[in-house]
């Protein structure tokens, strides 16, 4: 016996979603059926707004619902400085900080030769257009500190470095409440490379 | 600043689900974003059906498209045995064994004295009336082997037994490829009150 086709169908829509296999599919898929009409209702439209709403800022390449994004648009922001990242999700994760108060610039991925990802196929030549406005004077990049990120902000480095504008990359080191035991080496490495005077 | 609206409804919404806290939900909803157009319509055309289109059969409680259930209309099936099961889950997994070609009855949930279920809050009446019929020889108890599993268990045999029906419980024991070193105490003495001659 085969599940009706209803709940095979749900099983199947949610083992498109990242890190879900078919036992938690199976289980959501029998949970969706107990839930509140409601909130299923609100569920499938939500799923459904959230590809037909939000678009990417045509200047930063934010996720937004209005083009230009809220931060581009904000007259108050530093318009000189711009913090590239990898991702939208990043975006969120540095203004939840309240510290950066210029404009950011999302590369929708890294250089990664390994995956055939060049500089055509991010978030690149709109940064450089960027860059040819005057009043630009430090771009920061952050990337994630991984290999393919690393890469992508030497990379960018050497890019823009030549136009005379400021390039600076987040700091790395030791996490906030973590053990020194329990760094990797390549983190205490950068730990005591960026050792700084107190 | 906030997620635009439509990514922080459909955050809410995956947060609805089972063991999907803000994180995860966060992250799923970011790739409901990149995911194509057709795949996220057809995961909510699948929400909406699984609620709209399924139903509990009205002779066994199990789910089902059409009723009675396939099961139950099915007429080459054993009608003399009902087996009875917590969740409609169960059926699917006895089915997978195509073991056993009787019926089933799901009760959707346990009596639970601490969370306040009692007989009438389960599929328990319609189980019942169907043990009127002549005919029903046996009654399987398959519901979990937890305590309210057995709770339950204890108390649909003192209600059945009176009727001159055979009542059995599925055998409880080691499972298939343990180890005897890992196994908890419960499980070791039900395995061993229940060996049997080779």
């Amino acid at each position: 016996m085969q599940y009706p086709e209803p709940i095979a169908r749900l099983i199947a829509s949610y083992m498109n979603l990242p890190g879900i296999g078919q036992k938690t599919a199976t289980r959501l898929a029998f949970y969706t059926i107990d839930m509140k009409d409601e909130t299923v209702n609100e569920f499938a439209k939500s799923l459904l707004s959230a590809k037909r709403d939000l678009h990417f800022c045509s200047v930063c390449g934010n996720i937004t619902q209005e083009d230009p994004c809220e931060i581009c648009a904000d007259t108050t922001r530093d318009k000189s400085t711009i913090l590239v990242v990898e991702e939208p999700k990043d975006v969120m994760a540095l203004e939840k900080v309240r510290e950066y108060h210029g404009l950011y610039h999302v590369l929708h991925g890294v250089l990664s030769p390994m995956e055939g990802t060049g500089p055509e196929d991010i978030n690149l030549s709109s940064l450089i257009e960027r860059l040819h406005d005057d009043g630009i004077n430090e771009v920061i990049l952050a990337t994630n500190a991984t290999t393919e990120g690393e890469a992508t902000a030497m990379y960018l480095s050497r890019l823009i470095k030549p136009a005379g504008i400021k390039v600076t990359r987040l700091a790395h080191g030791l996490s906030v409440g973590s053990d020194i035991e329990y760094a990797d080496e390549v983190t205490l490495l950068k730990a005591v490379e960026g050792r700084r005077e107190i």
